[in-house]
C-alpha cells in the first residue's frame, strides 16, 4: 500500500523501529522537553494567551506531526514569529484576556490546519515559493525586532501595546514612569544571564572539563535555570506584593478538549491571517526540515509536510492550543541530541504532558519578566541585517525587496510588511524580464560559434542582423522585442535579413507569438526576411501549432551557423558530420 | 536640438512639408471628417454625454496629438471602448444628464492626460505590457458585446441601464413593453443598412464600375447616409411627436473652454478608472500606430506616444471633451486615404470645427436609434471569439486568461474584467516558470553535444548526473530545483557528481543563489560534488560576487563536454582548437 504509506509516513519508519533508535529518541526527548517548558510558556505570553496554551500547543500537535510528517527530526510547536502573527491577528477581533481571544486563537489554528491540508491534498506546496528568500529574511529580521520591542514592557513591568514599531515605542515611552524597579532588576538579570549562557556557557563548561553531552544539556537548560532562580526569588521574598507580575495560577491537567469558534464573521475575519500564518510557518518549517534531512541523505516531501503541519494545527485547535509550525531552534536541538525518528517527538509530548499535570503549580510565582527575557534572547538571534549587505552586493532588485519588507514590517506591521514584500518581488521579477538582454551576435572567425558583437571581435555582414534573445518571450516583454527589431531595422538600411537566435528562449506565449507575427508582417512590408535559429524542441512543438511558421517570411535553421552560411556569401567551413547542433 | 525635437516631433516632419504632402493630407482629412461626424456623436451618446462632447473631443485632441505624437497616421478622438469605460466610471460618481456628469468626464480626461504624460516622462511605457494580447483580445470582445447590448435600448426607444450583461439584459426585458414601434423601425432599418454597407457596398460599387477612391469615400459615408435619411424622415414626418427620441438642440460654435472638476473626492474616485482608461487606450493606440508605421518603414516612440496621447487628453479636458485615444478604424481610414503627416489630423480638426459651427442645427432631428445602430455595427466588428480557438490550440494558459477575461467582463463589468485578466496572466506566468523544464542529459555518441536522455539515444554514466535547466532561476522556482536535485540524488545511490548545465539560465536571483548554496551544502554532506557548466557571461559575473563559486563543492566548466571528460573515464575525443564553447 504505497499510497497509504505516502499519507502515513509513520508506517514507513515504524516498521523498522528498534532498541537503538528508541534510546536515541528518548535522550533527545529529555533535552527538548527541558528546553520547551519555559519556551512554550513564553511564546504563549507573546501570543497574548494564558501560559498553559503554549504547553498544550506542544502536545497534540507533536503527536499528530509524528504520524503524518515526513521529517525525522522536525519539532513542531509554538514559535516566535507565528506567535507574533497570532497576537496581531487575534488582537483585531478580540480583547486580550477574554474568552473570545482564546477561542479566536483556536479558530486561527483550525483555519490554518484546514488550509494547509487543502494545499497538501491539492499539491500546491509550490505556492509557498512566492515568498522569496530575501523577503523571508527581511521579514524574520523585522519580526524579531518587533517581538523584542513588544516584550520590553514585561521587563519594565508596565502596560504597553501596538502593532508596529512606532506604536510600541511610543506606548512604552508614555508609560515609562510606571516602571517597576524590582521587575526591571529581575528582567535585566535574566536577560544578561541568558545572553551569557547562550554565548559563553558551553565554552566555560568545556574549559572546566564537563563532558560534551552534559555541557550541551546544561547549556540548553539555561532558561530553566533562570526560571527556577527567579521563581524562587519571587516566592521567597514575596515580590508579588511589591508589584512584580507573575504567571499566576495555571490549570493542572492534560490538554482539554476545545472547540474553535466557527461563526461566519469570525472565520471571515481570520481567513487571511490564517493563510499568511500557514504560508510563513510552512516555509520556515520546510527549510528547516530539508536542511536536517539532507544531513542524513534523507528526503522530505513538501506536499506531505503540508498535511503533517495541517494535522498538527487541527490538533492545536481542538486541544486548547494555537497555531504551530516546525521551529528552527527546537528542531536543531532535537537533531543534535540524536533524534532518529518522529518517536522522539512523541516522547517529548509525553514529557510535556507530565509537566502539564505535575509541574504547573510550580510556575505560579514565575515572573513574566523572565519569560520576556527568554523571548528577547531567542528572537534577537533571528535579527540579521547582513542580508542587506549580501543582497546589495549580489543584486539591487533583491536588495530593494529586503529593504521594503524590513521597513514596511517595522512601520506598518507584519501583515502589510510581508504582503508588500511578496508584491514587490513579483513586480521586480516582471520588470527585470520586461527588458530582456538581447545581444547582436556575429561569427567568431575560424569557428562556428556566435558571440555578442559588443564583447567579442566577430565577423558580421551588414545585410544580416542576428539577435540572440536571452529570455523567454511572454506578454511582459513581447512588445520590447517588437520595438527593438523595428528600431534596428529602420536604422540599418542595408539589412535584408533578420535572424532571431532562440537558444535561450524557453517559452513563447501567445502574446509573444502575436508579436512575432506582427514583426514578421512588418518585416515583410519592408522587404526584409525573418528567420529563426536554434529553437528548442518544446518551443518548436508549440510554434508548429501556430500560423507563424507557415507564414514565416524566411526559414527556421537548426543551427545559427546554417543561417550564416545560407544568408551571407560566406563559405561553409564545416568539415562534415558535426555541423548540426 | 535633438532633445527638443524628441519632445516635439512636429519639428521633424514640419521642416520637410511640401505641396505633395499637403494634397495627400487634405484628401485624407475630407474622408476622415465625413466618417467622424456621425461617429463622434454616437460615441458621446455611448459615454452618456451630450452629442457635441464627441465633436469637441475630436478637435483639440487631434491638434495636440499632431504636435506631440510620433505616428504619422494615427487619428485621435473618442473610441468605443474608452467611451464605455467613461460611462462606467463617471456613472459611479454622477447622474447621467447632470452638469456633474459632464464635469466628471472632463476630470477623467484630465487625470488620464496627467497620468499618460507622467508615464511618458518617466519612460514607463513598458508597464502597458502587463496587458497581455489574449487579455486585450478577450476584453475588447467582451466590451463589444456589452456596448452593443447597452445600445439596444436606443433601438427600442426604452429606458434601460446596467454595468454588466445580466443587468443590461434584465433591465431591457423589464421595460420591453414600452418599446416604441417607430423607433424600432428606424433602428432596425439603419442597422440593416449599415451592416449591408459595411459588408457589400464596396463590392457592389466596384461591380457598377465606380472608381476605387470614390467607392471608398461612398462606403465610408454609409453612416452619413443613414444619418441624413433618418433625420429627414423624422423631420418630415414629425416623428418626434410619435415618441422617437432625437438628439435635440446641439450648441452651435467652437469648443468651449472648460474646467475639469478638481475636488479631492472626485479625483480620488476617478483615479483608478483614469489609469485603466489610459493604459487600455495607450495599448490600443500604440499597436495601431506601430502597425501603420511599419508599413512605411517608419518608427514610433512608445514613450513619446504617451506624451502625445496625454496632451490630447488634457486638450479634451479643457475643451468640453472626454477621454480620447488613437482609434483603430479612423486611423486605418486615414492611412488608406493617403495621410502622410499629422497635418492630415489638423485638417480633420478644422473640418470638425466647421461642422461644430455650421452643421449642428442640422442634426437636431437625428434619431438616437440611428446613432445606436452606428455604434452596434462598429463594435460588433470588434467581437472576435476566434481568439478562444487560437489560444486553446496554442497554449492552455493563454486560453484560461482569455476565457476568464471575457467571462468576468461580461458578468462583473469592464473594470473587474480587465483587472482579473491582468492578475490571472501574471499568476499563470509565475505558475509556468515555477515548474521549469529540467532535462537530464547525456552525450550524443561521437559528438560533443548533450541531449535529453528521454528524447534521444545518448551515453550516460551512473556516477554523473547532468541536469540542463531550461529556465531562469528565481524565487518562484528556486525550491523546485532544490527538491528535484535532492530527489534524484537520494534515489540514485551511485551518483558521485551532479552537473547543472546553465546554457538556458538567463538569471539567478538571490533566492536561487541561496538555494544553490543549500544544494551545494547538502550535496557536500552526502559526499557528492556539484558542478556548473555553460554559465552565461552576465550570470557568471554576478555569481562571482557571491560565496557560491568560492565554496563550490566542485568546478565550473566552460563547456559541458569538458565536464564530461573530467568527471567520467571517457576519453577526450576533441581534435584541437574548437573545444571551448
Amino acid at each position: 500500500m504505497p499510497k497509504l504509506r505516502q499519507y502515513f509516513p509513520i508506517l514507513e519508519w515504524g516498521r523498522r523501529y528498534d532498541r537503538a533508535a528508541l534510546s536515541s529518541d528518548l535522550l533527545a526527548a529529555v533535552i527538548v522537553t527541558i528546553m520547551l517548558i519555559p519556551q512554550s510558556l513564553a511564546y504563549a505570553l507573546l501570543a497574548g494567551l494564558p501560559p498553559e496554551a503554549g504547553i498544550y500547543a506542544s502536545i497534540a500537535p507533536i503527536l499528530l506531526y509524528a504520524v503524518f510528517g515526513t521529517s525525522r527530526a522536525l519539532a513542531v510547536g509554538p514559535v516566535a514569529v507565528v506567535s507574533l502573527l497570532t497576537a496581531s491577528a487575534v488582537g483585531q477581533v478580540a480583547q486580550q484576556g477574554t474568552a473570545g481571544y482564546a477561542v479566536a486563537a483556536l479558530t486561527l489554528a483550525f483555519l490554518s490546519g484546514v488550509f494547509l491540508i487543502l494545499m497538501g491534498v491539492l499539491r500546491l506546496g509550490f505556492l509557498a515559493n512566492f515568498l522569496s528568500h530575501p523577503v523571508i529574511a527581511g521579514f524574520i529580521t523585522a519580526s524579531g525586532i518587533l517581538i523584542a520591542a513588544s516584550q520590553v514592557r514585561h521587563l519594565l513591568g508596565i502596560e504597553a501595546g501596538g502593532q508596529d514599531l512606532a506604536q510600541i515605542v511610543s506606548s512604552i515611552m508614555r508609560n515609562l514612569d510606571q516602571t517597576n524597579g524590582i521587575t526591571l532588576l529581575i528582567g535585566a538579570a535574566a536577560t544578561g544571564f541568558l545572553f551569557w549562557a547562550r554565548r559563553r556557557l558551553r565554552a566555560t563548561l568545556a574549559r572546566l572539563g564537563t563532558p560534551d553531552l552534559l555541557a550541551d544539556i546544561l547549556t540548553r537548560a539555561g532558561p530553566v535555570a533562570a526560571v527556577v532562580a527567579t521563581t524562587l526569588a519571587v516566592w521567597a521574598l514575596d515580590l508579588e506584593a511589591r508589584g512584580v507580575q507573575i504567571v499566576g495560577r495555571v490549570p493542572q491537567g492534560l490538554p482539554p478538549l476545545t472547540m474553535p469558534g466557527l461563526s461566519p464573521d469570525l472565520l471571515r475575519a481570520l481567513l487571511m491571517p490564517a493563510i499568511l500564518i500557514s504560508v510563513i510557518g510552512f516555509v520556515e518549517s520546510v527549510s528547516v526540515a530539508q536542511t536536517l534531512a539532507a544531513k542524513r541523505r534523507q528526503r522530505i516531501d513538501p506536499d506531505q509536510e503540508l498535511i503533517g503541519l495541517g494535522a498538527a494545527n487541527l490538533g492545536a485547535a481542538f486541544t486548547g492550543g494555537y497555531p504551530v509550525t516546525g521551529g528552527f531552534a527546537r528542531s536543531v536541538v532535537n537533531f543534535d541530541a540524536g533524534a532518529r525518528t518522529p518517536a522522539a517527538g512523541a516522547f517529548t509530548a509525553i514529557g510535556l504532558a507530565v509537566a502539564a499535570v505535575a509541574l504547573t503549580p510550580l510556575v505560579h510565582h514565575l515572573p513574566n519578566a523572565t519569560l520576556a527575557a527568554t523571548i528577547i534572547v531567542a528572537v534577537l538571534s533571528l535579527v540579521d541585517f547582513s542580508i542587506l549587505r549580501k543582497t546589495w552586493r549580489y543584486s539591487r532588485a533583491d536588495f530593494v525587496a529586503v529593504a521594503v519588507t524590513i521597513l514596511l514590517t517595522l512601520l506598518l506591521g507584519v501583515e502589510i510588511g510581508v504582503a508588500s514584500g511578496v508584491a514587490i518581488s513579483v513586480m521586480l521579477h516582471l520588470y527585470k524580464t520586461s527588458r530582456p538582454h538581447v545581444a547582436e551576435v556575429g561569427l567568431v572567425p575560424g569557428s562556428q560559434h556566435f558571440r555578442n558583437v559588443l564583447r567579442h571581435s566577430v565577423t558580421t555582414d551588414p545585410r544580416l542582423l542576428t539577435l540572440r534573445v536571452d529570455e523567454s518571450l511572454y506578454f511582459v516583454n513581447a512588445r520590447f522585442l517588437e520595438d527593438l527589431i523595428q528600431k534596428r531595422v529602420t536604422e540599418g538600411c542595408a539589412i535584408r535579413d533578420v535572424v532571431l537566435m532562440f537558444s535561450a528562449v524557453n517559452e513563447v506565449d501567445f502574446s509573444a507569438l502575436e508579436s512575432l507575427e506582427a514583426v514578421n508582417q512588418r518585416l515583410r512590408d519592408m522587404g526584409v526576411g525573418l528567420h529563426l535559429s536554434e529553437v528548442k524542441g518544446p518551443v518548436m512543438d508549440r510554434l508548429k501549432r501556430s500560423d507563424l511558421i507557415r507564414h514565416l517570411n524566411g526559414r527556421v535553421f537548426l543551427a545559427q551557423y546554417d543561417a550564416w552560411v545560407a544568408l551571407t556569401d560566406a563559405p561553409d567551413l564545416r568539415g562534415g558530420s558535426d555541423g548540426a547542433p
